[in-house]
């Protein structure tokens, strides 16, 4: 297995570019961080590139890395490539995805403009979860192969399209496709569970401070708000997410 | 106005052990940072002690500081006690509530050993927001005065009683006044669907690992799972938490 010692080795230093967005779209790669990680993406297929193991650290014997480079690296070189400040020592390099197609789906979560990274990996997991079809990021949504966004999505972008995409572009072709589309707000709207979920649907949710974008808004079939029966001004953008998920998937 | 120059000064000496749960526990008081934090502690009777500017932060004129000291310091003892890299230089020391009576409360969240500061605030939050009339931090679940909780909380706390309590002794209580207690777990149950949303109730989450412990789930009246629909193993304990809440709110 091949070794590396120093973080100056220019092999790191282009993995160290992946810890960029710049880097990742420059190479079309990216790193996940971990042993539950790691094993995600070994299980897809033509998805690992290299295997990075710091020295001492044992690959589980269940993972199957043929055909996969495997190089071990010191603790310096670990310490370099993570995120985290207690790592566990695993990366994998891993290939972008190629945008799946995404015509066959029936529902859809819209992300418009949000910026925290763990919200967005959260969001990512539930939507999942609950059974949603297809994702797009919107412009101004923080990277999906940023590390801390991958952490909180657990491995789930692994398992279902998550494109980027123009969302005032977007709208208009679900809508015509007779695919209903709601956006999310604090007021103007009406209380979700006034509408009776449906088959296909695409459900939009935005920014964490300024939520979906009045262009944004003013292009859905609808405004949906989520009542507030304490005195707090709104919920997590996350939190919002996954009452509506659940409410459009299960009905009440 | 008092000013205050050196982080050695031991009016700073007292306010950093707040910053710990042992100084919060012996003085019963705790800090607020930001903005909206201190705008929210001094809405509330009798709850801001001391108000802390770092020099050429400007009070809001709407602010009301009547009978509440002020104390100007310098940037190096604001950095002393903020819980955040870029602090907002504002800061309240408060006195913690009284536990409540929560006798008359109807529905109630109570938390098993939760360990992620966001997650206990953003689920306070959530709960508050949905309308819980009362929560119970259950032992080995992460201090409610802590600053991270608080910021994920968002000023929640001051609007219902959270209490402190040992949940296998408060269980029982709420069962002989014939209050349904809940568990949750990723099996072993009924899709919360299946149960009709009630008046009265408490709901019960776990830890972010081992979710709600063996011990705890045996003395409730039923367990609920949500169901994956997706790949994904589980969801986070606040999405899971505001789903459920949000259904037991609204439920038809």
């Amino acid at each position: 297995m091949k070794y590396i010692q120093s973080s100056k080795n220019p092999v790191v230093k282009q993995w160290k570019k992946l810890l960029t967005k710049k880097g990742r779209e420059q190479s079309l790669t990216y790193i996940v961080e971990g042993f539950h990680l790691v094993e995600e993406a070994l299980k897809q297929d033509d998805t690992v590139i290299e295997l990075i193991l710091v020295e001492g650290v044992e690959m589980p014997n269940k993972w199957n890395s043929d055909g996969i480079e495997m190089i071990q690296v010191s603790e310096e070189v670990g310490k370099a490539l993570a995120d985290t400040e207690t790592t566990q020592g695993v990366f994998a390099v891993c290939r972008q995805k190629d945008s799946e197609a995404i015509n066959e789906s029936k529902t859809f979560l819209l992300l418009d403009g949000l910026q925290d990274p763990g919200n967005i990996g959260t969001i990512i997991r539930t939507a999942e979860a609950s059974g949603i079809d297809a994702i797009v990021l919107g412009k101004g949504t923080v990277d999906l192969y940023n590390p801390k966004v991958l952490r909180s999505a657990q491995g789930s972008h692994f398992h279902l399209p998550i494109i980027k995409g123009d969302l005032s572009e977007i709208i208009p072709v679900l809508k015509e496709k007779g695919i209903p589309v709601y956006g999310t707000a604090l007021e103007n709207g009406k209380e979700y569970t006034t509408v009776k979920p449906q088959d296909s649907y695409a459900l939009i949710v935005g920014n964490e401070g300024s939520g979906v974008s009045g262009e944004i808004l003013s292009l859905t079939d609808q405004i949906l708000y989520i009542t507030i029966y304490g005195k707090s001004e709104s919920l997590n953008v996350a939190i919002a997410a996954g009452i509506l998920l659940y409410y459009f998937k299960n009905g009440q």
